[in-house]
């Protein structure tokens, strides 16, 4: 079962490597006087074989296929740890005969993507019979098997290891950093200078007009996406883009109770279970930091007190959209609480809060996966958020977020060029920082303004707006920093066959041409830059490879929460058969009805020309 | 599947025992005091019968049967949450069919203790064959499945939380807490006074005449079991027994590589992977406070700076047994290290040092599963670290320490009244804080001695050593505090029949009378005590309850480590087949002899009369 394969020496390779190496660095002064410093300090040597610091690292050339592990052995050798891939071979490339069957009979992802977005008749049947259990059940495995737990790698770590394993202030990898010492920043392949990250993402992200989503994807759903997301997606840059400041690495609703006791405390009014408030025109939003214990929040100096509202994450005063989601999860808690306290009088401030906070994060998980995933997806297939599915698998309830999540998930062509808000054009300086667009327009109109307007298209370039350009060149920054492979070696992790050359990745020769000089190498391309310029089908938000990627570490991140796991997923966690109900049964539509006075109709994507509001078919909402 | 049962009104009940309540408290001037200030506070009322504090919380009666969670609903009502227990009715007591037929074919855990525990024949055969490695997946699925897993409650909330399940400065609770405000310390049952903790342990629990333990066991075990149990638990008593240091909870080995990456890098040499150490008579032993950058230690002031050893647990310098233990694994780390050295000379210090604490924490797990816990069980069945057993398994990787865990494991019978090394007798006073002992007689010495002085036996009472006694009071003050459920209450939890009376925990009449009068009740007899005073089977070291509560916890965190896990269990984790052939060899008899000079004879239990070292047949052990 546990095979040992002693891999080939490299040493022709490797020597070759040490020479144009030391040629390269011999070209330059400054290079050749580095070099000396290494000689001097013995960790660089070039011409001395018998060295151990000549040679290449042989785990350069990523030779492991197939999740096979690389681990140098002696002076320039490697080994291939393929245990329990399903292959064998010195590089894991064999099939085993079960293996091999199986990647005979599985459908490419592009099939699969292709059945279950189209053939509407065949999803009406399943959709409306107990294979759609079933199917759910496969989806949610086929995904999640890909994301190992408990967690692997980190950014200082390309080996497992209990400081990787046990400090959770590192984002975890799924694939280990880029090995040191390699002759190219990606490996073996491509440039010895990677392109400079603000001439890349101006000549290839930046918007040039914008593109609409082809889904009819709005504001609504991008608002939502950055404010779920933000939860878990927390990069300590004070220390560096390898930490996370998010302890609960997953849906924690950190971001509307705060990620420590002391900011919980300071946000809940300890009466009823209850977070503070105050009450604007006869509504409900977040109190101000004055009323809020003085909690941190990012404001700039300019803000007036009574703009300062006070948020679960410190980040949520930077736009209205993501401050009217804070107020909304905020209603919604205090109307928890009140039911909870309806049915359970003797309860403290303490367990309603606690409770509340369980049938929040359940209705969370609810309406991601059965609105905002499956307005993603595009699928046919109806979604299904059911616990029990899993029940019974070898599923690992826990999740550690990965850093290639937080950098996949930088979508920020979703916003648009500015905001349309009951018939005001809004500019991002008069949008940012501005908690008097959530007080003056209201939820309501906000709502109904965001479902109206399009969010851009993520995926195939050119479509990053000016104002936010800036986070996609920091983010392949930061990528560097931490060494993350290139993409065509996430394709191979995530099953997709890698792409032959820049052609396969887009139809746009300008594009095409502009990588081929950048990077000079397909398999030297960066992984952020891949994930955005791949070209999307017609009607998607983005490429494939986002999809691939991306949905695994979603799917895994949701599940994985301790709510779904069978100790915790029956009526009493959530109070009773009532709060259960409310966690099964939530839908975005709802959370908006119930905790607004006009209940205005809601989606995640832009209704048609010529839709009738009041004539559009709700669910009736009866408070519980 | 879910289901929701609206329990019965306890309402007769509940005003009884308002008035009792009443009754006794005004009988005394404090006490009506205090009803007076509860009354002023608006938080206890007599009479009141429409006020939810007047009724006593149903919970208080343990109503949920068969792991129900009970609820409270209303003013007074609670009910049972059934889901996924196999039971159903008000009170989760009627199985449902298939629960039925278990439930009638499942032998009693006396049965299957008798025949684990006999049957030679029929284990030599097992031993041999596949159907060892069938039963010990069973063995071990049976035991973990009790223990669940996200863990559940802790000593502050009695319902499922996130901050229960987030904060793992807590110890988790397999039950919860007595609800507050009961009519007794232990719920409804009992005296309203608990015993004296201190008269309790004099009376029932101090060592009269030492008794040996049955099974020969010896204090190489003794040790081994404190020192391996002390990474785990270590209850942070400046907050409060609630709470824990330990933020591994499982067998990290922090208490050899210490519970922080400063105190860590304090005792890393930072050279070759290795620990810092000092040599003594051309031994390593572990280096002096000052040389490890004057990591923190309990010694008292009295203690030489030469004697102040640095170990990863500060509290291992208390017995020269810890530190004997510490210096083997010091030894066995560095040992590991020039291994892992010379397979890999490209590796740095720290994919060394981290590797090798692979290596060890594997090394570890395997000796306790396979020498120390199969010599407590006095099973014939050969138990077996294999964690391929447990992969297709619902079993989740993770571990949290219970307090229940912790209370139970307080082993202080073990202890002798001295200690007999080399000819000498060391009392308590000469033996603690004495690092000498440990430098002047060697390892070798120390480990020919503890494997030739009987332990104490745990169970039955009278044999905790005067030296320790205290350590038993304060162990029951602290399950005080916390509130431990009734001893009779984890018998239910752990599938064993509640006792009826204080005869079916022991034949001792003067133990029985003692109990009667202390307790009242069987079904207010405390956890500890209960523990520590069943009567053990004759050649047994504890009563059937600590094997059976015992063993869950203890397998569960030894399988649910990391390292067990699918993604870790391969040759590359541990650096290759070489440092997996270590893990997957280790024994106590190869941890002494490939770090001792004359490999001494080594067991958890005494050698019988007549026993000739020499004689003996060990296994040869050629340096890896």
């Amino acid at each position: 079962m546990l095979r040992r394969k002693r891999g080939v020496r490299l040493q022709r390779d490797s020597t070759r490597w040490s020479f144009e190496l030391c040629l390269t660095m011999k070209m330059s002064t400054p290079a050749w006087v580095f070099a000396l410093f290494l000689l001097l300090r013995g960790e660089f040597c070039c011409g001395h074989d018998e060295s151990s610091s000549t040679t290449i690292n042989p785990c350069c050339h990523y030779p492991c296929d197939n999740f096979g592990v690389c681990v140098r052995v002696g002076l320039d050798g490697y080994e291939c740890d393929c245990t329990r891939t399903g292959y064998y071979g010195q590089n894991c490339s064999t099939p085993e005969f079960w293996t091999g069957i199986r990647d005979f009979l599985k459908p490419s992802p592009d099939v699969v993507n292709y059945i279950l977005t189209h053939f509407q008749w065949l999803w009406d049947i399943i959709n409306a019979t107990r294979m759609r259990d079933w199917l759910m059940g496969v989806v949610l495995t086929a995904r999640s098997d890909l994301i190992p737990n408990p967690p692997t790698f980190n950014s200082k770590y390309d080996y497992l290891n209990w400081e990787a394993y046990s400090n959770i202030t590192y984002y975890t990898r799924l694939l280990p950093p880029v090995p040191e010492g390699c002759p190219t920043p990606m490996g073996v392949k491509g440039k010895r200078e990677l392109p400079d990250p603000d001439e890349l993402v101006n000549k290839l992200l930046l918007r040039r007009k914008f593109r609409p989503e082809p889904r009819r994807t709005n504001l609504m759903f991008a608002f939502f996406a950055q404010h779920f997301t933000h939860q878990f997606f927390k990069t300590n840059h004070r220390i560096g883009p390898a930490f996370t400041l998010a302890v609960g690495h997953g849906v924690d609703a950190a971001h509307i109770y705060g990620d420590s006791l002391e900011r919980q405390l300071n946000l809940r009014l300890l009466r009823d279970g209850k977070l503070k408030y105050q009450v604007v025109d006869g509504e409900m939003y977040p109190p101000t930091v004055t009323e809020a214990g003085g909690v941190s929040m990012w404001y700039p100096p300019s803000t007036p007190a009574e703009q300062r509202l006070a948020i679960g994450e410190d980040r949520f005063g930077l736009l209205p959209g993501l401050t009217m989601y804070a107020t909304l999860w905020l209603r919604e808690h205090n109307r928890v609480c009140d039911i909870l306290k309806a049915e359970h009088p003797t309860w403290d401030d303490e367990q309603l809060f606690q409770t509340a906070r369980l049938v929040i994060i359940g209705e969370i998980i609810r309406i991601v996966i059965e609105d905002y995933v499956q307005h993603l997806s595009g699928y046919n297939f109806r979604l299904k958020f059911d616990p029990t599915l899993m029940f019974g698998s070898t599923f690992q309830y826990g999740n550690r977020i990965a850093l290639e999540f937080a950098q996949l998930y930088h979508w920020h062509p979703l916003m648009p060029d500015s905001f349309l808000i009951d018939g005001d054009d809004i500019t991002y300086p008069q949008f940012m920082f501005n908690a008097s667009v959530l007080l003056h327009y209201g939820v309501d109109k906000l709502v109904h303004s965001f479902t109206r307007q399009w969010a851009g298209q993520i995926g195939g370039g050119y479509n990053m707006p000016a104002a936010v350009i800036k986070v996609a060149a920091e983010t392949i920054k930061e990528s560097r920093l931490v060494r993350v492979q290139p993409f065509n070696q996430y394709r191979r992790r995530f099953n997709m066959k890698p792409l032959t050359s820049f052609r396969d990745l887009t139809d746009d020769e300008e594009m095409i041409q502009t990588l081929e000089e950048m990077y000079g190498d397909i398999d030297a391309l960066e992984f952020y830059p891949g994930l955005m310029m791949e070209k999307p089908k017609p009607t998607a938000i983005f490429g494939q490879s986002m999809v691939e990627m991306g949905a695994p570490f979603s799917l895994k991140g949701l599940m994985g929460n301790a709510i779904c796991a069978p100790h915790y997923w029956k009526p009493s966690t959530f109070g009773g058969q009532t709060g259960f109900d409310i966690v099964n049964s939530a839908t975005l539509q709802k959370l908006i009805c119930l905790n607004t006075k006009t209940c205005p109709y809601v989606a995640f994507q832009v209704p048609p020309a010529g839709f009738d509001e009041h004539k559009h078919t709700r669910e009736p909402y009866t408070e519980l």
